[in-house]
């Protein structure tokens, strides 16, 4: 079901260590990333994205991201996610096919009582590279440096779901959370 | 769980009858309406609206429109469910909220494998009025009218959901669905 394209080997979570998704919701392509923190550490668990081809029906692709997130949940045990607030500018197609596969995939949190942190890009941005005008670049390059990963996760909706559950730890440790 | 407004006592499935849902998706209000097909006539089976408050963490809001979509459809068997593709002109913020209310209620009814069919305004009111540029009072009277119902249904989400059930078997007649 999940094929995640990368997987800590051997995960073991010590008592205060816990288990942060991000999600970077899309109708074609709805990015997730697990991170894992313990103490101010963080690192990557796993990452990928959840694809829908446009020809097949609406009710089922937002199914299989219901479906794969709620997938991604059971396996990983995170207590909580961060998620996107996308901006569309007066993009208003954009807005509503995104917000349905947004609607998806929080259902699927909620079902299993993640505490959920919704950020705009600009609040990302700033949790990540501490500038919140940042460029994708900039982003993606933190992202790894953060993590420790061998190379930027692609593609780059999982990295900006690992970005949004960055950000959650951020606010949280600020009290916004 | 759902509180149906209107429930026909005693309802009794024929050979050639089926049941078919119209959804009126919103964040706030997601109304919803059941109807009855035994060959050409059409009657109201039960219909109600699904509230959430915005004082209510969105996850929840979206996971209760999941929950009490998926609990009539569980209730009153549609075999398929006719939802509105609404029209925001430029606010990209109701679409993206209503989006996200729409994507939950249709992962319902893609989990218990509803035929659907999506319907622009204009549609809804040519199947329910015979004029696309109908007013909602029209739409109201004709629900009323084609149902049988001694009342115009409230609120107007449950009306406008009975719309969208009605559009559905129109549009099936005609081979659209």
């Amino acid at each position: 079901m999940i094929a995640p394209l990368i997987w800590k080997a051997g995960l073991i979570l010590l008592a205060d260590s816990r288990i942060i998704l991000g999600i970077d919701p899309g109708l074609a392509h709805t990015g997730w990333g697990v991170v894992e923190q313990r103490g101010a550490r963080l690192s990557c668990v796993a990452y990928g994205c959840v694809a829908t081809g446009a020809d097949t029906p609406l009710a089922e692709r937002l199914l299989k991201v219901h479906h794969q997130i709620g997938a991604v949940i059971e396996r990983f045990h995170p207590s909580c996610v961060g998620i996107e607030t996308v901006w569309f500018g007066q993009n208003v197609t954009a807005a509503f096919a995104t917000g349905q596969a947004r609607g998806a995939a929080l259902v699927a949190c909620a079902e299993m009582g993640l505490s959920v942190g919704e950020y705009a890009p600009n609040q990302i941005k700033m949790a990540v590279v501490g500038e919140g005008t940042a460029d994708k670049a900039q982003v993606q390059y933190m992202v790894r440096q953060l993590l420790g990963l061998p190379s930027v996760p692609e593609p780059d909706h999982a990295a900006d779901a690992l970005a949004a559950a960055i950000c959650y730890v951020t606010h949280e440790a600020k009290g916004y959370a």
